[in-house]
Protein backbone atom coordinates (compact mmCIF):
# COMPACT_ATOMS: atom_id res chain seq x y z
CA UNK A 1 0.00 0.00 0.00
CA UNK A 2 1.27 3.35 -0.58
CA UNK A 3 1.70 5.33 2.30
CA UNK A 4 0.07 8.59 3.42
CA UNK A 5 1.18 10.71 6.18
CA UNK A 6 -1.57 13.01 8.03
CA UNK A 7 -0.60 15.94 10.02
CA UNK A 8 -2.24 18.37 12.20
CA UNK A 9 -1.02 21.12 13.51
CA UNK A 10 -2.46 23.39 15.81
CA UNK A 11 -2.75 27.36 17.06
CA UNK A 12 0.90 28.06 18.46
CA UNK A 13 1.91 26.88 14.62
CA UNK A 14 -1.04 29.37 13.08
CA UNK A 15 0.04 32.02 15.24
CA UNK A 16 3.19 32.60 14.14
CA UNK A 17 3.93 33.29 10.81
CA UNK A 18 7.40 32.32 10.68
CA UNK A 19 6.29 29.17 12.29
CA UNK A 20 3.92 28.66 9.77
CA UNK A 21 6.02 29.16 6.91
CA UNK A 22 9.45 27.11 8.22
CA UNK A 23 6.32 23.74 8.89
CA UNK A 24 4.77 24.46 5.27
CA UNK A 25 8.41 23.95 3.81
CA UNK A 26 9.34 21.31 6.01
CA UNK A 27 5.41 19.91 4.94
CA UNK A 28 6.18 20.74 1.53
CA UNK A 29 9.73 18.74 1.56
CA UNK A 30 8.25 15.62 2.89
CA UNK A 31 7.62 13.10 -0.02
CA UNK A 32 4.59 10.84 -0.83
CA UNK A 33 1.06 11.39 -0.50
CA UNK A 34 -0.05 13.95 2.49
CA UNK A 35 -3.33 15.48 4.30
CA UNK A 36 -2.44 18.63 6.22
CA UNK A 37 -5.25 19.40 8.83
CA UNK A 38 -5.29 22.61 10.76
CA UNK A 39 -7.07 23.88 13.70
CA UNK A 40 -8.11 27.78 14.81
CA UNK A 41 -5.60 30.05 16.67
CA UNK A 42 -6.30 33.09 18.04
CA UNK A 43 -7.57 34.86 15.12
CA UNK A 44 -10.88 33.40 15.38
CA UNK A 45 -10.87 35.47 19.07
CA UNK A 46 -9.91 38.16 17.45
CA UNK A 47 -12.33 38.90 15.15
CA UNK A 48 -15.00 37.47 16.73
CA UNK A 49 -14.30 40.56 19.10
CA UNK A 50 -13.49 42.91 16.55
CA UNK A 51 -17.12 42.18 15.22
CA UNK A 52 -18.33 42.76 19.22
CA UNK A 53 -18.87 38.65 19.02
CA UNK A 54 -17.22 37.57 22.93
CA UNK A 55 -16.76 33.78 22.92
CA UNK A 56 -19.25 31.61 24.92
CA UNK A 57 -17.80 29.30 27.56
CA UNK A 58 -19.53 26.92 29.77
CA UNK A 59 -17.38 24.92 31.99
CA UNK A 60 -14.18 25.87 30.43
CA UNK A 61 -15.34 25.02 26.61
CA UNK A 62 -16.53 26.99 24.03
CA UNK A 63 -20.29 27.02 22.54
CA UNK A 64 -20.45 27.23 18.75
CA UNK A 65 -23.73 29.53 18.30
CA UNK A 66 -24.91 30.66 15.31
CA UNK A 67 -22.29 34.33 15.14
CA UNK A 68 -19.55 31.73 16.23
CA UNK A 69 -20.30 29.29 13.81
CA UNK A 70 -20.39 32.12 11.17
CA UNK A 71 -16.93 33.54 12.06
CA UNK A 72 -15.26 30.25 12.36
CA UNK A 73 -16.76 29.38 8.77
CA UNK A 74 -14.89 32.72 7.85
CA UNK A 75 -11.91 32.34 9.64
CA UNK A 76 -10.90 28.81 9.46
CA UNK A 77 -12.18 28.04 5.84
CA UNK A 78 -11.55 31.00 4.51
CA UNK A 79 -8.83 33.35 6.15
CA UNK A 80 -6.36 30.37 7.51
CA UNK A 81 -6.94 27.49 5.02
CA UNK A 82 -6.49 29.65 2.27
CA UNK A 83 -3.55 31.37 3.19
CA UNK A 84 -2.30 28.54 3.84
CA UNK A 85 -3.14 26.59 0.64
CA UNK A 86 -1.52 29.92 -1.46
CA UNK A 87 2.00 29.05 0.67
CA UNK A 88 1.75 25.86 0.45
CA UNK A 89 1.49 26.74 -3.79
CA UNK A 90 3.91 29.09 -3.71
CA UNK A 91 6.41 26.00 -1.93
CA UNK A 92 5.20 23.24 -4.87
CA UNK A 93 2.63 21.20 -2.67
CA UNK A 94 -0.51 21.07 -5.04
CA UNK A 95 -2.93 21.82 -2.02
CA UNK A 96 -6.45 22.23 -2.26
CA UNK A 97 -8.08 23.46 0.96
CA UNK A 98 -11.05 21.87 2.29
CA UNK A 99 -13.94 21.20 5.03
CA UNK A 100 -16.06 18.25 5.73
CA UNK A 101 -18.65 19.26 3.70
CA UNK A 102 -16.39 19.81 0.40
CA UNK A 103 -16.83 16.50 -1.67
CA UNK A 104 -19.03 15.03 1.85
CA UNK A 105 -15.61 14.06 2.88
CA UNK A 106 -16.15 14.72 6.76
CA UNK A 107 -20.24 14.48 7.47
CA UNK A 108 -20.83 15.32 11.14
CA UNK A 109 -24.03 14.72 13.70
CA UNK A 110 -24.75 17.91 15.64
CA UNK A 111 -24.07 17.10 19.05
CA UNK A 112 -26.87 16.05 21.30
CA UNK A 113 -28.23 18.51 24.55
CA UNK A 114 -28.06 16.69 27.64
CA UNK A 115 -26.71 19.34 30.24
CA UNK A 116 -24.99 21.83 28.21
CA UNK A 117 -25.86 23.24 24.50
CA UNK A 118 -22.74 23.45 22.72
CA UNK A 119 -24.66 24.98 19.84
CA UNK A 120 -22.96 23.86 16.30
CA UNK A 121 -20.76 21.23 17.47
CA UNK A 122 -20.40 18.22 15.19
CA UNK A 123 -19.19 14.54 16.33
CA UNK A 124 -17.83 12.36 13.92
CA UNK A 125 -16.51 8.47 13.99
CA UNK A 126 -14.68 6.78 11.17
CA UNK A 127 -18.12 5.92 9.48
CA UNK A 128 -18.15 10.05 9.00
CA UNK A 129 -15.36 9.93 6.44
CA UNK A 130 -15.42 9.25 2.43
CA UNK A 131 -12.68 7.76 2.27
CA UNK A 132 -13.00 6.78 -1.82
CA UNK A 133 -13.73 10.61 -2.42
CA UNK A 134 -10.49 11.81 -0.35
CA UNK A 135 -8.23 9.04 -1.96
CA UNK A 136 -9.90 10.41 -5.48
CA UNK A 137 -8.00 13.48 -4.70
CA UNK A 138 -4.84 12.08 -3.53
CA UNK A 139 -4.61 9.58 -6.34
CA UNK A 140 -5.06 12.90 -8.56
CA UNK A 141 -1.69 14.42 -7.72
CA UNK A 142 -3.32 16.60 -4.31
CA UNK A 143 -2.70 17.53 -1.08
CA UNK A 144 -5.80 17.86 1.13
CA UNK A 145 -5.92 20.36 3.72
CA UNK A 146 -8.75 20.11 6.04
CA UNK A 147 -9.97 22.65 8.78
CA UNK A 148 -11.94 21.96 11.73
CA UNK A 149 -15.57 21.78 10.02
CA UNK A 150 -17.84 19.52 8.93
CA UNK A 151 -21.39 19.54 7.84
CA UNK A 152 -24.59 17.73 8.78
CA UNK A 153 -25.18 16.30 4.99
CA UNK A 154 -28.51 18.67 5.49
CA UNK A 155 -26.86 22.15 4.77
CA UNK A 156 -25.76 23.02 7.67
CA UNK A 157 -21.93 23.73 8.34
CA UNK A 158 -20.51 22.21 11.82
CA UNK A 159 -17.80 22.43 14.36
CA UNK A 160 -15.42 19.69 14.85
CA UNK A 161 -12.01 18.81 16.59
CA UNK A 162 -9.35 19.37 14.47
CA UNK A 163 -7.70 16.27 16.45
CA UNK A 164 -10.42 14.26 16.08
CA UNK A 165 -10.62 15.16 12.16
CA UNK A 166 -7.00 14.02 11.73
CA UNK A 167 -7.38 10.96 13.93
CA UNK A 168 -10.56 9.95 12.00
CA UNK A 169 -9.27 10.51 8.50
CA UNK A 170 -6.34 8.57 9.56
CA UNK A 171 -8.81 5.48 10.09
CA UNK A 172 -10.61 5.47 7.45
CA UNK A 173 -8.04 5.87 5.30
CA UNK A 174 -5.90 3.03 6.71
CA UNK A 175 -7.98 0.60 4.69
CA UNK A 176 -6.63 2.47 1.26
CA UNK A 177 -2.73 4.02 2.72
CA UNK A 178 0.10 2.82 4.88
CA UNK A 179 -1.05 5.28 6.80
CA UNK A 180 0.69 7.43 9.52
CA UNK A 181 -0.47 10.11 11.93
CA UNK A 182 1.43 13.18 13.64
CA UNK A 183 0.46 15.72 16.04
CA UNK A 184 2.63 18.31 15.95
CA UNK A 185 2.28 20.27 19.88
CA UNK A 186 4.32 22.30 21.53
CA UNK A 187 7.07 19.85 23.07
CA UNK A 188 9.48 17.40 21.45
CA UNK A 189 7.11 14.81 21.84
CA UNK A 190 6.22 12.24 25.34
CA UNK A 191 8.95 13.34 27.88
CA UNK A 192 10.02 11.41 30.59
CA UNK A 193 10.49 15.15 32.41
CA UNK A 194 7.93 17.33 31.07
CA UNK A 195 10.22 20.46 32.13
CA UNK A 196 13.08 18.75 30.18
CA UNK A 197 13.20 18.35 26.40
CA UNK A 198 16.33 16.17 26.42
CA UNK A 199 13.86 13.60 27.81
CA UNK A 200 12.32 12.94 25.28
CA UNK A 201 10.95 9.16 24.61
CA UNK A 202 11.43 8.24 21.33
CA UNK A 203 9.10 5.14 20.68
CA UNK A 204 6.36 4.03 22.64
CA UNK A 205 4.92 0.16 21.87
CA UNK A 206 1.44 -0.86 24.16
CA UNK A 207 3.86 -2.92 26.70
CA UNK A 208 6.06 0.02 27.23
CA UNK A 209 2.82 2.28 28.03
CA UNK A 210 1.74 0.37 30.49
CA UNK A 211 4.85 0.40 31.93
CA UNK A 212 5.06 4.28 31.62
CA UNK A 213 1.29 4.77 32.99
CA UNK A 214 2.29 2.05 36.63
CA UNK A 215 5.44 4.26 36.58
CA UNK A 216 3.18 7.77 36.72
CA UNK A 217 5.58 8.65 34.03
CA UNK A 218 2.81 9.50 31.33
CA UNK A 219 -0.38 10.83 33.33
CA UNK A 220 -2.91 13.55 33.17
CA UNK A 221 -3.33 15.51 29.79
CA UNK A 222 -1.36 12.99 28.10
CA UNK A 223 -3.46 10.16 28.95
CA UNK A 224 -6.32 10.53 26.48
CA UNK A 225 -4.34 11.64 24.24
CA UNK A 226 -2.25 8.35 23.80
CA UNK A 227 -5.18 6.11 24.46
CA UNK A 228 -6.41 7.55 21.43
CA UNK A 229 -3.45 7.05 19.46
CA UNK A 230 -3.05 3.34 20.65
CA UNK A 231 -7.18 2.75 19.65
CA UNK A 232 -5.70 4.50 16.42
CA UNK A 233 -3.01 1.63 16.12
CA UNK A 234 -4.73 -1.10 16.99
CA UNK A 235 -7.49 -0.51 14.42
CA UNK A 236 -4.82 -0.15 11.51
CA UNK A 237 -3.29 3.00 11.71
CA UNK A 238 0.73 2.05 11.41
CA UNK A 239 2.14 4.48 13.68
CA UNK A 240 0.87 7.85 15.24
CA UNK A 241 3.97 10.54 15.93
CA UNK A 242 4.08 13.45 18.18
CA UNK A 243 6.33 15.87 17.68
CA UNK A 244 7.27 19.32 17.60
CA UNK A 245 5.94 21.30 14.46
CA UNK A 246 9.95 22.98 14.51
CA UNK A 247 11.07 19.88 14.04
CA UNK A 248 9.44 18.02 11.16
CA UNK A 249 12.08 18.85 8.75
CA UNK A 250 13.41 15.56 10.51
CA UNK A 251 10.29 13.47 10.42
CA UNK A 252 12.41 11.60 7.11
CA UNK A 253 15.24 11.02 9.24
CA UNK A 254 14.84 7.41 11.41
CA UNK A 255 14.39 8.12 15.08
CA UNK A 256 14.58 12.18 14.38
CA UNK A 257 11.19 13.72 14.62
CA UNK A 258 9.25 13.61 18.69
CA UNK A 259 7.63 10.37 20.02
CA UNK A 260 6.96 7.49 17.92
CA UNK A 261 3.82 5.22 18.78
CA UNK A 262 3.27 1.36 17.43
CA UNK A 263 2.43 -1.88 17.56
CA UNK B 1 -16.50 15.79 -25.83
CA UNK B 2 -18.40 15.92 -22.84
CA UNK B 3 -20.86 18.69 -22.16
CA UNK B 4 -19.79 21.01 -19.36
CA UNK B 5 -21.82 23.87 -17.63
CA UNK B 6 -20.47 26.83 -16.08
CA UNK B 7 -22.62 29.09 -14.04
CA UNK B 8 -21.79 32.63 -12.53
CA UNK B 9 -24.10 33.66 -10.25
CA UNK B 10 -23.86 37.35 -8.30
CA UNK B 11 -25.39 38.63 -5.19
CA UNK B 12 -28.79 39.44 -6.39
CA UNK B 13 -29.06 35.63 -5.86
CA UNK B 14 -26.39 34.95 -2.92
CA UNK B 15 -28.21 38.15 -1.21
CA UNK B 16 -31.52 36.06 -0.67
CA UNK B 17 -31.25 33.26 1.06
CA UNK B 18 -34.84 31.71 -0.87
CA UNK B 19 -33.71 32.53 -4.45
CA UNK B 20 -30.23 31.21 -3.54
CA UNK B 21 -32.22 27.94 -2.38
CA UNK B 22 -34.14 27.83 -5.06
CA UNK B 23 -31.16 28.11 -7.91
CA UNK B 24 -29.12 25.68 -5.92
CA UNK B 25 -31.73 23.42 -6.21
CA UNK B 26 -32.51 24.25 -9.63
CA UNK B 27 -27.96 23.80 -10.21
CA UNK B 28 -28.34 20.20 -8.88
CA UNK B 29 -31.43 19.78 -11.31
CA UNK B 30 -28.86 20.34 -14.43
CA UNK B 31 -27.43 17.01 -15.48
CA UNK B 32 -23.84 16.33 -16.89
CA UNK B 33 -20.07 18.09 -15.54
CA UNK B 34 -20.82 21.94 -14.20
CA UNK B 35 -18.80 24.36 -12.46
CA UNK B 36 -20.54 27.36 -10.37
CA UNK B 37 -18.72 30.56 -10.29
CA UNK B 38 -20.00 33.33 -7.52
CA UNK B 39 -19.50 36.65 -6.46
CA UNK B 40 -19.28 37.90 -3.33
CA UNK B 41 -22.71 39.83 -2.39
CA UNK B 42 -23.88 42.84 0.59
CA UNK B 43 -22.19 40.70 3.01
CA UNK B 44 -18.81 41.55 2.82
CA UNK B 45 -19.47 44.89 3.11
CA UNK B 46 -21.71 44.16 6.07
CA UNK B 47 -19.26 42.24 7.94
CA UNK B 48 -16.74 44.90 7.15
CA UNK B 49 -18.16 47.82 8.43
CA UNK B 50 -19.41 45.28 11.85
CA UNK B 51 -15.29 45.24 11.99
CA UNK B 52 -14.84 49.04 11.63
CA UNK B 53 -13.39 48.54 8.10
CA UNK B 54 -15.12 50.66 5.08
CA UNK B 55 -14.87 50.00 1.46
CA UNK B 56 -12.51 51.71 -0.03
CA UNK B 57 -14.05 53.58 -3.60
CA UNK B 58 -11.64 54.72 -5.82
CA UNK B 59 -13.86 56.05 -9.06
CA UNK B 60 -16.26 53.94 -8.34
CA UNK B 61 -14.28 51.48 -8.32
CA UNK B 62 -13.51 49.15 -4.93
CA UNK B 63 -9.97 48.99 -3.51
CA UNK B 64 -8.54 45.78 -2.02
CA UNK B 65 -6.03 47.25 0.35
CA UNK B 66 -4.54 44.35 2.58
CA UNK B 67 -8.22 44.51 5.36
CA UNK B 68 -10.54 44.10 2.38
CA UNK B 69 -8.59 41.09 1.23
CA UNK B 70 -8.78 39.63 4.77
CA UNK B 71 -12.53 40.16 4.69
CA UNK B 72 -13.34 38.97 0.79
CA UNK B 73 -11.07 35.80 1.52
CA UNK B 74 -13.27 34.94 4.83
CA UNK B 75 -16.81 35.70 3.28
CA UNK B 76 -16.40 34.53 -0.17
CA UNK B 77 -13.98 31.69 0.77
CA UNK B 78 -15.27 30.93 3.85
CA UNK B 79 -19.04 31.99 4.72
CA UNK B 80 -20.63 32.19 1.13
CA UNK B 81 -18.71 29.57 -0.38
CA UNK B 82 -19.24 26.80 2.67
CA UNK B 83 -22.60 27.26 2.84
CA UNK B 84 -22.83 27.14 -0.61
CA UNK B 85 -21.55 23.94 -0.86
CA UNK B 86 -22.99 22.40 2.32
CA UNK B 87 -26.64 23.39 0.70
CA UNK B 88 -25.63 22.15 -2.82
CA UNK B 89 -24.57 18.18 -0.86
CA UNK B 90 -27.79 18.38 0.74
CA UNK B 91 -29.36 18.51 -2.63
CA UNK B 92 -27.05 16.05 -4.17
CA UNK B 93 -24.44 17.86 -5.80
CA UNK B 94 -20.83 16.59 -4.72
CA UNK B 95 -19.83 20.39 -5.13
CA UNK B 96 -16.21 21.36 -3.61
CA UNK B 97 -15.88 24.94 -2.89
CA UNK B 98 -12.64 26.38 -4.23
CA UNK B 99 -10.38 29.63 -5.02
CA UNK B 100 -7.97 30.10 -7.75
CA UNK B 101 -5.31 29.10 -4.89
CA UNK B 102 -6.22 25.45 -4.90
CA UNK B 103 -5.00 22.83 -6.94
CA UNK B 104 -3.56 25.52 -8.43
CA UNK B 105 -6.28 26.12 -11.01
CA UNK B 106 -6.35 30.01 -11.54
CA UNK B 107 -3.04 31.40 -10.86
CA UNK B 108 -3.20 35.85 -11.51
CA UNK B 109 -1.28 38.62 -11.95
CA UNK B 110 -1.19 41.64 -9.30
CA UNK B 111 -3.18 44.53 -11.47
CA UNK B 112 0.00 47.36 -12.05
CA UNK B 113 -0.46 50.48 -10.58
CA UNK B 114 -0.95 52.79 -13.16
CA UNK B 115 -2.82 55.90 -11.95
CA UNK B 116 -4.92 54.05 -9.33
CA UNK B 117 -3.84 51.37 -6.91
CA UNK B 118 -6.50 48.68 -7.23
CA UNK B 119 -4.51 46.89 -4.41
CA UNK B 120 -4.71 43.11 -4.32
CA UNK B 121 -6.55 42.63 -7.52
CA UNK B 122 -5.47 39.84 -9.83
CA UNK B 123 -5.91 39.83 -13.48
CA UNK B 124 -6.59 36.73 -15.78
CA UNK B 125 -6.49 35.29 -18.83
CA UNK B 126 -7.05 32.06 -20.37
CA UNK B 127 -3.32 31.05 -19.84
CA UNK B 128 -4.35 31.95 -16.12
CA UNK B 129 -6.60 28.61 -15.98
CA UNK B 130 -5.70 24.58 -15.20
CA UNK B 131 -7.47 22.77 -17.45
CA UNK B 132 -5.85 19.71 -16.56
CA UNK B 133 -6.34 19.91 -12.75
CA UNK B 134 -9.59 21.16 -12.99
CA UNK B 135 -10.65 18.43 -15.03
CA UNK B 136 -9.32 15.51 -12.68
CA UNK B 137 -12.35 16.88 -10.32
CA UNK B 138 -14.71 17.21 -13.08
CA UNK B 139 -13.88 13.68 -14.44
CA UNK B 140 -13.94 12.37 -10.45
CA UNK B 141 -17.18 13.34 -10.16
CA UNK B 142 -16.88 16.64 -8.58
CA UNK B 143 -18.83 19.74 -9.14
CA UNK B 144 -16.25 22.63 -8.48
CA UNK B 145 -17.75 25.85 -6.97
CA UNK B 146 -14.84 28.80 -7.76
CA UNK B 147 -15.66 32.01 -5.52
CA UNK B 148 -14.64 35.34 -6.65
CA UNK B 149 -10.50 34.78 -5.54
CA UNK B 150 -7.23 33.68 -7.32
CA UNK B 151 -3.29 33.79 -6.03
CA UNK B 152 -0.43 34.78 -7.87
CA UNK B 153 1.70 31.68 -7.13
CA UNK B 154 3.66 32.80 -4.70
CA UNK B 155 1.79 32.84 -1.68
CA UNK B 156 -0.82 35.87 -2.04
CA UNK B 157 -4.25 35.35 -2.44
CA UNK B 158 -5.75 37.66 -4.54
CA UNK B 159 -9.03 39.12 -5.73
CA UNK B 160 -10.84 38.52 -9.41
CA UNK B 161 -14.05 39.31 -10.78
CA UNK B 162 -16.47 36.71 -10.82
CA UNK B 163 -17.89 37.07 -14.78
CA UNK B 164 -14.14 36.93 -15.59
CA UNK B 165 -13.01 34.02 -14.09
CA UNK B 166 -16.31 31.53 -15.38
CA UNK B 167 -14.98 33.03 -18.61
CA UNK B 168 -11.64 32.34 -18.59
CA UNK B 169 -13.05 28.74 -17.15
CA UNK B 170 -15.24 28.74 -20.34
CA UNK B 171 -12.70 29.51 -22.58
CA UNK B 172 -9.29 27.48 -20.98
CA UNK B 173 -11.88 24.45 -20.94
CA UNK B 174 -13.57 24.59 -24.05
CA UNK B 175 -10.59 22.17 -25.07
CA UNK B 176 -11.58 19.69 -23.09
CA UNK B 177 -15.46 20.15 -22.75
CA UNK B 178 -18.57 21.10 -25.03
CA UNK B 179 -18.98 24.21 -22.43
CA UNK B 180 -21.64 26.58 -22.38
CA UNK B 181 -20.80 29.64 -20.40
CA UNK B 182 -24.25 30.79 -18.56
CA UNK B 183 -24.65 34.22 -16.83
CA UNK B 184 -26.88 34.60 -14.30
CA UNK B 185 -28.47 38.57 -13.52
CA UNK B 186 -31.79 40.03 -12.38
CA UNK B 187 -32.95 40.40 -16.02
CA UNK B 188 -35.11 37.81 -17.74
CA UNK B 189 -32.06 37.88 -20.66
CA UNK B 190 -31.61 40.54 -23.62
CA UNK B 191 -34.83 42.84 -23.91
CA UNK B 192 -35.89 44.20 -27.02
CA UNK B 193 -37.57 47.12 -24.45
CA UNK B 194 -35.10 47.25 -21.30
CA UNK B 195 -38.42 47.59 -19.17
CA UNK B 196 -40.49 44.94 -20.83
CA UNK B 197 -39.45 41.48 -19.65
CA UNK B 198 -41.65 39.90 -22.92
CA UNK B 199 -39.42 41.44 -25.24
CA UNK B 200 -36.73 38.67 -24.17
CA UNK B 201 -34.92 37.88 -27.71
CA UNK B 202 -34.14 34.00 -27.03
CA UNK B 203 -31.17 33.60 -29.39
CA UNK B 204 -28.40 36.35 -31.00
CA UNK B 205 -25.49 35.21 -33.06
CA UNK B 206 -23.13 37.42 -34.47
CA UNK B 207 -24.93 38.71 -37.52
CA UNK B 208 -27.99 39.52 -35.49
CA UNK B 209 -25.84 40.99 -32.92
CA UNK B 210 -24.17 43.61 -35.47
CA UNK B 211 -28.12 44.16 -36.32
CA UNK B 212 -28.79 44.93 -32.54
CA UNK B 213 -25.95 47.31 -32.19
CA UNK B 214 -26.84 49.49 -35.29
CA UNK B 215 -30.43 49.52 -34.54
CA UNK B 216 -29.44 51.07 -30.64
CA UNK B 217 -31.78 48.28 -29.26
CA UNK B 218 -27.98 46.66 -27.53
CA UNK B 219 -26.24 49.81 -25.67
CA UNK B 220 -24.31 50.96 -22.66
CA UNK B 221 -24.09 48.44 -20.46
CA UNK B 222 -24.33 45.56 -22.22
CA UNK B 223 -22.52 45.72 -24.65
CA UNK B 224 -19.54 44.98 -22.97
CA UNK B 225 -20.78 42.13 -21.25
CA UNK B 226 -21.88 40.55 -25.40
CA UNK B 227 -18.94 41.58 -26.62
CA UNK B 228 -17.29 39.35 -24.18
CA UNK B 229 -19.56 36.76 -24.54
CA UNK B 230 -18.91 36.52 -28.79
CA UNK B 231 -15.36 36.73 -28.59
CA UNK B 232 -15.09 33.80 -26.13
CA UNK B 233 -17.74 31.86 -28.55
CA UNK B 234 -15.71 32.95 -31.45
CA UNK B 235 -12.68 31.06 -28.98
CA UNK B 236 -13.90 27.58 -28.85
CA UNK B 237 -16.70 28.61 -26.51
CA UNK B 238 -20.04 26.97 -27.57
CA UNK B 239 -22.85 29.15 -26.52
CA UNK B 240 -23.38 32.01 -23.75
CA UNK B 241 -26.69 32.11 -22.06
CA UNK B 242 -27.49 35.11 -20.02
CA UNK B 243 -30.83 34.84 -18.02
CA UNK B 244 -32.10 35.23 -14.58
CA UNK B 245 -31.51 33.38 -11.78
CA UNK B 246 -34.32 32.28 -10.81
CA UNK B 247 -35.37 30.96 -14.55
CA UNK B 248 -32.36 28.12 -14.37
CA UNK B 249 -34.86 25.21 -14.05
CA UNK B 250 -35.65 25.17 -17.65
CA UNK B 251 -32.19 25.50 -19.14
CA UNK B 252 -32.56 21.88 -20.10
CA UNK B 253 -35.99 22.90 -21.97
CA UNK B 254 -35.00 24.30 -25.78
CA UNK B 255 -35.42 27.92 -25.84
CA UNK B 256 -37.10 28.05 -22.18
CA UNK B 257 -33.80 29.79 -20.32
CA UNK B 258 -32.67 33.25 -21.20
CA UNK B 259 -30.89 34.71 -23.92
CA UNK B 260 -28.80 32.49 -26.10
CA UNK B 261 -25.85 33.90 -27.63
CA UNK B 262 -24.16 31.12 -30.44
CA UNK B 263 -22.44 30.77 -33.72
Amino acid sequence: MQALHIIKIGGNVIDNSENLHRFLKDFTALEGAKILVHGGGKVATQIGESMGIEAQMVDGRRITDIDTLRIVTMVYAGLINKNIVAQLQCYGTNAIGLTGADGDFIRAKKRPVKTIDYGFVGDINDDSINPANISKLIDAGFSPVFCALTHDGEGQMLNTNADTIASALALALSGLYETTLVYCFEKKGVLMDVDDDDSLIREINPERYEQLKAEKIIHSGMLPKLDNAFTAISCGVKAVIIGHSDDLGNLKNEQGFGTRLSK
